[in-house]
């Protein structure tokens, strides 16, 4: 019996400001979408991409969704075939973990066609082997909260060890994606291997009020500490109008905001959707200010990870 | 009329394995010992000052605890004198906050003896101001803890942002202080001006985690997040037996142990007295064997600052 499942998975925004590689959030929308078939023929065939210029390959060795797959079926084997169609829905280099949640989707979508036999621990690793075609690293960051929703950290890579963080209620995200393509590769490499001492410390002072601010929705306190000594003052050049973007966040009420993982998104939250709204209309207003095209979201938290439609 | 009162300020343990410069707690013992008398004759002077080796200078200028005073006194004048009985109860260079300790207690009592006119907020302000005496810069990860009790973070040193954790209920604390003493500033200077970027990432991953299981009592995941990339692979080779007297405390059923402050004072955190007490045990034979004296506390975390008898 041949079954046909679309999977969703949402947008995540990484690093969170202050979280370099540790934390990020998931939200509503956007999402990357998946078809999978299932058919009798064994093997893994991607039948179509669309929204990618064509940069994304049919390789399923090479692929994000496909490599996450193969390493799912790696553990658990199965006896039929699947056909994917990958439907990019942010384009590559966002920022906003779109080949993530492609990963995410292929092997939710794969679990739910079995029957749910994995938990999502086990599919997290599964999904953070097809990331590392992407990212050339383990980085959970994306994976994490696009799989289990809401807010994450990653306490530990070596082993992992995924603490799932409270949803303060009131906290809405805007955020606005400027149609240029960051590499995260290169967004890395403007970084170096080494940090000021007292940057470091600055940063870990952050992530430790961001944290105390979600558990106590302390809106104040979470705005006060989305900061970054350490990846901000490098990538903010490789985005246009960055600055005149993020000062329009706050003008308009953010509490916070930030570049969204490697960028060229970036984020902003704030306590109420009126107030988000207004915060996507003046960074737009910034944006379309240096002649950039954009894209922008006004989004609640996402809470659950994936959604499946049969 | 002349008054007498006797403050009692907690030794705290600052650092606690990874919040470097950020993060403290408060222990129930041991104190140190202020005793506080007004008089006629205006000034302030130490009267006496035991425990210490000759150590302490009596200039009340070079004084943590009367340059505190003094701190408290430019921004709120007295019409009357004090006297100082300063008892150190710790010793200098233990890792246990005896300083910052010294600048509290003087505060504290000098505010109680106006009727308490002042907050904890703007105390901290003043004991800071005697604290960089000792330590040559502004560092709040005892003179904090100390103050208000518990567990605290400091998000930010400009502008200072104080934030008060919860109190796991079950945690106890055993301390061993080896009895060498350890200067700040050379135990500063080991540690260079910048550290790799992948330590800061694991860094700033257990400060989310210790914070994340402060607030949800999750001993296990407080007790993953006690780890030091910056300070204690420098530090620890300052104290002897360092790495047997860690692994006595983790065999005997800490859930984390590492250098308090900058040394040479150890913590190990339980959840229960019991196995506190059989940490302290542990802990006190693997120092034994290496032919260093010491004194060993057990503690429950302290909640509620200095305490004052009158």
């Amino acid at each position: 019996m041949k079954r046909e499942i679309k999977i969703y998975s949402p947008a995540t925004v990484s690093n969170i400001g202050c979280g370099f590689d540790v934390m990020g959030f998931a939200l509503d929308e956007p999402c990357e979408e998946i078809i999978m078939r299932t058919s009798a023929e064994p093997g893994i065939k991607i039948k179509k991409i669309t929204g990618d210029n064509g940069e994304i390959p049919y390789d399923i060795e090479q692929n994000t969704a496909t490599k996450a797959l193969l390493s799912y079926i790696q553990f658990n084997p199965i006896n039929f075939g699947l056909e994917l169609e990958i439907n990019k829905k942010m384009g590559l280099g966002s920022g906003l973990g779109s080949s993530a949640a492609s990963a995410v989707s292929a092997v939710y979508g794969l679990n739910y066609l079995l029957g749910n036999p994995l938990h999502n621990d086990k599919l997290l690793l599964f999904a953070l082997d097809g990331e590392k075609i992407a990212s050339n690293a383990i980085h959970a960051d994306n994976v994490a909260p696009c799989l289990y929703g809401g807010f994450i950290l990653i306490r530990s890579y070596d082993p992992i060890d995924i603490i799932k963080l409270p949803i303060p209620p009131d906290l809405y995200c805007t955020v606005i994606h400027p149609q240029i393509e960051i590499k995260t590769s290169e967004a890395r490499a403007l970084l170096g291997n080494t940090v000021k001492l007292k940057d470091a410390i600055t940063q870990w002072g952050n992530v430790g009020g961001l944290i105390s601010g979600i558990y106590q929705n302390d809106y104040s306190l979470i705005g006060r500490s989305i900061k970054d000594k350490v990846a901000e003052p490098h990538r903010s050049k490789l985005i246009p109008g960055y600055d005149q973007i993020k000062e329009a966040a706050y003008e308009s009420g953010a509490i916070g905001c930030n570049i969204s993982g490697s960028g060229p998104a970036i984020f902003a939250l704030s306590v109420s959707k009126e107030t988000a709204e207004k915060v996507a209309s003046a960074m737009e207003e910034a944006c379309n200010q240096v002649n950039i095209e954009n894209k922008i979201y006004v989004s609640k938290i996402n809470k659950n990870g994936p959604l499946i439609v049969e």
